[in-house]
C-alpha cells in the first residue's frame, strides 16, 4: 500500500486538506473537535508528515524499549505481548527489558534501553524510582503505575469502579465479613487499590473487614489467603495477578470450597482464573486496551502528533461461580 | 569483590597456576577433566582472562539478546525469566523480543537485536530459517527448537524419556485408547515430540492411538481435545503448555471429568497445571535448567572459554490425579 498523504488523512476526517494541515499542527482556529478527529484519522492510517517521515528515517532506530516488572506474572506478560503486536503494526520493533521484581534493576534496565538508542520507553515504575527518569532524554510514557512527581504521562486503570462493584456484589449476596490481599505501598497500583477496597467498603457500610499487607507475589497471596481465613473471613478480593493465583494455592492447599465456603475474587483475568472447577471472579483492567493505549501515546510523542496527557481507563467486575452465591444466616 | 584472578581459579581447582592457565587455553597436554574442572571453576567465579576482560570492556556491549517465539505462553515466559536472572548474575543485561508465534517476523527479531550489536543471541527458531542465522556475526545458541543443518550449538529437552514414561503409566492404569495433541510440523519440537509420542506406543504395544495435528495454541489444543474425545479415547498427551491449556478448557467446556472419565498429560509445568481440583499430570522439561544452561553456553562462547557444543537434557513424568487412576474394565 502506498503510503497515505495528507489528502488522505483529510478526506477520511472529512475535512480541506489545509484544515488537516493546521489540525496536526495543533494550531488553535481549528476547533478542538476537529484536531482530535484529524489526528484520530492520520493515526488510523500510519500518517506521518513529510518532515517526521524524514526524521524518522534518518536519526531514529525503529525500535521501543519496554521494561515490566515480572516476565512469569501473565498480566504483564500479556502486557508485553498487546505492546509487541501493536508496535509491529504501526512498523515499529519492540526490546523488552524485566526487572524480577526488583526496584534496583529498574536502573539498569533503562540505561541498557537508553543506551540502545530506542526512541521511547515504555517503563512500569517503583516508587522512588523518580531520579532514574529525569535522566532519559527519549519520550517516556508510564504503564500500570504512576509517578505523579516526574510529570511523565501514564497510562494505569483506575480500580475504583471494579472495586466499589466487588464490594457491592459480595454485600449482595450475604457476605459480611471482607478481606483483601494488598499489594506493597511501594506501588501506585498497591497503594490506589487499598484505598479503592478501603473507600467502596466505607461507601457500602461493610461492618466487618480485613487487610493483609504483601508484596505481589504467590507466597504472599498464599501465606495472606490463610491469614484472613484464619481471622473468619467470608469473602476474599485479592490485589494482584500473583496474590491470586496464591489465593487458589492457598484454598486447594487447605481444601476450602470456594463458591461455597468462600466468596473469592481476584484481580486481572486469565486462564488460571478462568480454568477452575469453580471459575473465578475477578476485578479487570482489560491489559491489552491498557498496552496498546500507552503504545499509542509513546508513538504520538514520538513523532509529535501529540502533546503528553495521561489516561485512565476503568476496571470492571467479571463475576463467575467463585463468589456468586448466597450465603446463609 | 575485587575481580578473580588466575590464581583463584587455580586453588579452587586444586592446580597450580601454570595448569590452570594450559587448561583454560585448551591445551591438550592438560587431561580432559582437569580442564572441565578448571573451566567450571573459572565460570563459578566469574573469572574472565585479562585479554578477554579487555576485548570486553573495549567492544562489547555488554548486552544479550533473547528471541522467543511468545510472552504469553508460560514455557517460554519462564524461560526468558531464568535467561534474564542468570545473565544479570553472570554481569549482562538482557533484551527480548518476541516473534508472536510468526515465523515471518524471527527475521525481523535476529535483525532487531544484530542492529543492537548485542554480544551473542540466544533464539527459538523455526524450521525454515536457516538463512536468517547464517547472517549473524555473533555466537548464536538455539534454546528448545534446534535447526540441525546450521549446525549452530543447541540445547533442547529430549521428549523421549518424559514420553516412554507417559505412556507406560497410562497402560498401566488401564488406559488402553490413548490421543495425542501434537503440534506443528514446522517445530522440530513437534516433530520430535510426535516421534517419541509413536516411538512410546510401539514400544509398550498399545492397541489404539489418535493423533490430532494443530499449532502450538490454546484453540488447537481445545478443538483437538473434543475431536479426540469424539474419536473415543480413554486417555490424551498435550503436546506443549498451550495445547494443555486448551485442553482443560475443552474438558471444563463439555463437563468432562478429568482424572475419573479421561486421563489427561499435560506438557510442561505451571500453575494452570498445578491448581486444579484434579490436578493434572505433565510431562516436564525444567525450563529454568534449559535457559540456563543455554545462557551459559552462550557466554562460554562469547568469551571464548569453550568450543560449541549442544546440550540434551531429559524430560521427566510428574504424575498427578489427572491420570492416576485405574479405569476398571
Amino acid at each position: 500500500m502506498a503510503r497515505p498523504t495528507l489528502k488522505d488523512v483529510a478526506a477520511a476526517a472529512g475535512v480541506s486538506v489545509s484544515t488537516a494541515s493546521r489540525a496536526l499542527a495543533d494550531n488553535p482556529v481549528i476547533a478542538a473537535g476537529t484536531r482530535q478527529r484529524v489526528r484520530a484519522r492520520a493515526r488510523e492510517l500510519n500518517y506521518l508528515p513529510n518532515a517526521q517521515a524524514r526524521a524518522l528515517r534518518s536519526a531514529r532506530t525503529g525500535i521501543l524499549g519496554l521494561t515490566i516488572p515480572s516476565l512469569v506474572n501473565p498480566f504483564f506478560a500479556t502486557m508485553a505481548h498487546a505492546i509487541q503486536q501493536a508496535s509491529a503494526r504501526r512498523g515499529f520493533s519492540t526490546i523488552i527489558s524485566s526487572t524480577s521484581e526488583d526496584p534496583a534493576q529498574l536502573t539498569r534496565s533503562l540505561d541498557t534501553l537508553a543506551a540502545q538508542q530506542v526512541d521511547g520507553i515504555l517503563a512500569v515504575p517503583y516508587s522512588g524510582s523518580d531520579d532514574t527518569f529525569s535522566r532519559l532524554t527519549m519520550p517516556v510514557v508510564l504503564v500500570d503505575r504512576e509517578l505523579p512527581d516526574t510529570g511523565l504521562p501514564t497510562v494505569a486503570s483506575d480500580p475504583a469502579p471494579g472495586m466499589e462493584a466487588a464490594v457491592d456484589h459480595l454485600l449482595d449476596r450475604g457476605h459480611r465479613h471482607l478481606g483483601y490481599l494488598s499489594g506493597p505501598m511501594s506501588t501506585s497500583t498497591g497503594v490506589r487499590r487499598l484505598a479503592a477496597f478501603e473507600a467502596a467498603c466505607g461507601r457500602w457500610g461493610v461492618e466487618k473487614q480485613e487487610v493483609y499487607h504483601g508484596g505481589f507475589d504467590r507466597s504472599d497471596g498464599h501465606q495472606g489467603t490463610l491469614d484472613l481465613l484464619d481471622r473468619g473471613v467470608e469473602a476474599i478480593i485479592a490485589g494482584d495477578t500473583m496474590m491470586s493465583v496464591g489465593a487458589l494455592e492457598a484454598c486447594h492447599a487447605r481444601r476450602v470450597k470456594i463458591g461455597r465456603e468462600l466468596a473469592l475474587i481476584g484481580f486481572d483475568d486469565n486462564p488460571t482464573m478462568r480454568l477452575q472447577a469453580t471459575p473465578v471472579s475477578v476485578i479487570d483492567q482489560n491489559v491489552e486496551d491498557l498496552g496498546t493505549r500507552a503504545l499509542n501515546l509513546l508513538l504520538d510523542l514520538v513523532s509529535g502528533t501529540s502533546p503528553p496527557t495521561s489516561i485512565s481507563t476503568p476496571t470492571t467486575l467479571i463475576i463467575r461461580p467463585s463468589s456468586n452465591f448466597t450465603r446463609r444466616r
